[in-house]
């Protein structure tokens, strides 16, 4: 699995960019981020990472403890009194609308900065913005697409419309004439796959066509190339809670299919250039220099030591913030040999001059002080429940070499409520 | 795979009901078909099996050769010279619908009584006539199914209105309340895949839910039973050949597709109870039920000794046409076989006793004169082509013992004119 490998040059470029994030921030973050290495200074040291779905909604419906929850969290000027990021693998939405939504839901102000979605490090991997990339997913693709820096945006409605022959499932959407003529398109260079899209039997059909032809699907496909063209995921999981009782599928559904079929016709594997949002480590740390800026915002002097990742689903948030935790504490293994190495050196410039084969699915250089350690907390309002049966089935995505210790939480609570009392309590600060 | 076993109880029905075909044969079929053993008279000893798409048509295009071909397979007065008989694995229609659109497309008439579709063996069924069976397909699936016999149907749409908040991929068709009430319904008891539906993100999550919950998707799914409740599906074919340059997706993909999903969800391999339509080797005998009352209308007085079947996808209509002859030659063994220990007995009696288990794939008793063989063409019009390389990929289905020997035609021609020449030279029979 490649997946991380391309994030390694484009991970310098997120800092300047982040989605607006940075502009926010006066002093450059290449230089505000040194500390020096004093102990935690009690107040100011920590940050949260909340996941979504199951842990503050269910579909449309707030999950009660929730809004009690936020309530704390915010002074009587409705400031935020620690640093607070949502994660969600949702990724059929703009960051604005996903902050408006919960801003209304949760009656605090949620800034658009305080939002990962599973695409936004796409951002990041600047080496495929210039070419003609055919989205999936649904809603705003397009946008979302353009606003991550993509030029050449290309949707499976106007590749149905350009090849009008190919999506024939549905008997009543075939072309009407016998024979259309084909408008034709330049070919599709890279597939980006956003979220789940509607009408999987048209994105299937299509995306095999294109990955089958060299990204000219009114080709025919008797020398098909392998490798194909080069295929990134956003958003892994499987599954999510919404309002019914069992979980619904997620875009890891649709992931399964698409592997599936295209080996099934091709006899081939499915290769993703990138498989991005959670659990994938750099994910969270974007998270964590989002939360990073917001510390520096507050005024904390001292670096964020410790993240608290609060979620519902084993496979993708507990695993998700146990890899990172793993990733952090490879990075101050390596740095404390580097200073070792050098004799010490000067403990207060502090960085991890690189940590590019942390585990095999973290490849990304940092040249600042990362958090020592990240929690998970597992909650019982969404995917997982305390009363299922051990869960003797692998739900990660086909490519995550699986590590059953990473499913395992730090804490388990009832809600969101009992896990943000949890961490305050851990941390020696009364929540009021 | 107990594929077969439930049609061996439901086969003697189908000679008294085969949807109307016995309605217009006067003498009974168990009884007019006890021939003399004489041999073959030349003429009248044999029938043709067409495949539709990439034989006859292409999407909604004729293949030109086939215009020709049926005109030369007719007299004077529009009357066929051989019975002949359309296999097709289309599904998501009624016979009727289909004999008036061939007729209008070949400018012969068909009849009814000529189609096979890919669920016309379902009528045997009647173990399941009287269960609520879940239906998935489009078109006129529910009138289908009430056709062939099944007295309590339940359509897709109508699980979604009952339990409106299990289909939620699409955004904008998420239930707009936050909790709409669950009319509910009572339990599914089996589960009928007619052929490739729309939507497949919604029919794969609400078939998904029906197999976790014993047929109750309204249930939490933390007992689910396995094996799950019953699912026959219709139409295995993974790719067929319309007007596009390359295939398109058949109901075989959309069977890959929750195979897979069931698997990835579960851990435990979905189970069909019955997997019919082509290259089953009961829709191939009930073609030549077919075949033999077409025989006898036009006053042959001979059975049918050979059969011609015409395709072009060699894991369909080539690996069926090849399994159905190898269960002719093993029927015409046991027939050797049991005259042998009778001491030759009457040979104008010339019965099957039983061919019970003939290949893993057929169990089929049978009772009455069969042919001899059954010999396979395949055509370059659709799915297959000379010019491509040799198929390393298997495209048949996960439960399919493949055997490559019988992707192997009898013949390879061009088209279906060069086929039914072929025949006709093969038989000694001018074609006028």
């Amino acid at each position: 699995m490649q997946r991380i490998k391309p994030l390694k040059t484009g991970w310098q470029l997120l800092k300047s960019s982040c989605e607006g994030a940075a502009k926010q921030v006066n002093t450059s973050p290449s230089t505000s981020r040194y500390y020096s290495h004093r102990p935690p200074q009690g107040r100011g040291s920590f940050g949260l990472l909340f996941d979504i779905d199951g842990v503050l909604v269910r579909g449309r419906t707030l999950i009660p403890a929730a809004k009690q929850c936020f309530r704390s969290l915010v002074d009587g000027e409705g400031k935020y009194k620690v640093p607070v990021v949502f994660v969600t693998n949702a990724g059929n939405c703009m960051r604005q609308t996903k902050a408006e939504h919960l801003s209304e839901l949760l009656d605090v102000q949620v800034s658009p900065d305080q939002v990962v979605l599973s695409h936004s490090p796409l951002r990041m991997l600047t080496q495929f913005h210039k070419m003609r990339v055919l989205v999936s997913g649904q809603g705003p693709v397009e946008e979302v697409a353009h606003n991550l820096g993509f030029q050449d945006v290309v949707t499976i409605d106007m590749l149905r419309e350009a090849y009008s022959l190919l999506d024939v499932v549905d008997h009543s959407r075939r072309p009407k004439h016998n024979t259309p003529s084909s408008k034709g398109l330049p070919p599709i260079e890279a597939v980006i796959l956003f979220g789940e899209p509607i009408r999987w039997e048209t994105n299937l059909q299509l995306i095999v066509d294109v990955l089958q032809t060299n990204g000219n699907p009114d080709d025919v496909c008797s020398a098909m190339r392998y490798p194909h063209i080069p295929v990134l995921a956003c958003n892994m999981d499987l599954l999510w809670m919404a309002e019914a009782k069992n979980p619904r599928f997620g875009h890891g559904m649709f992931l399964v299919c698409l592997e599936s079929l295209y080996k099934k016709v091709t006899g081939y594997d499915l290769k993703y250039e990138a498989l991005i949002g959670k659990p994938s480590v750099v994910t969270y740390n974007y998270a964590e220099l989002l939360v990073s800026q917001q510390a520096e915002r507050l005024g904390w002097n001292t670096p964020v030591k410790r993240l608290y990742a609060i979620g519902d689903n084993p496979m993708s948030d507990i695993y998700g913030a146990n890899l990172y935790n793993n990733y952090l504490q490879a990075c101050q293994r390596t740095t404390a040999q580097a200073q070792t190495r050098s004799g010490g050196g000067d403990p207060s410039a502090g960085t991890v001059a690189a940590a590019s084969k942390v585990t095999s699915t973290v490849a990304v250089g940092v040249e600042e002080e990362l958090p020592e350690g990240c929690s998970s907390i597992l909650v019982c309002t969404g995917v997982y429940s305390r009363d299922q049966q051990e869960q003797h089935v692998f739900h990660g995505h086909r490519d995550f070499r699986f590590d059953p210790a990473l499913t395992q939480p730090s804490f388990v609570v009832e809600d969101v409520k009992e896990a943000v009392e949890l961490v305050f309590q851990q941390e020696g600060w009364p929540l009021d």
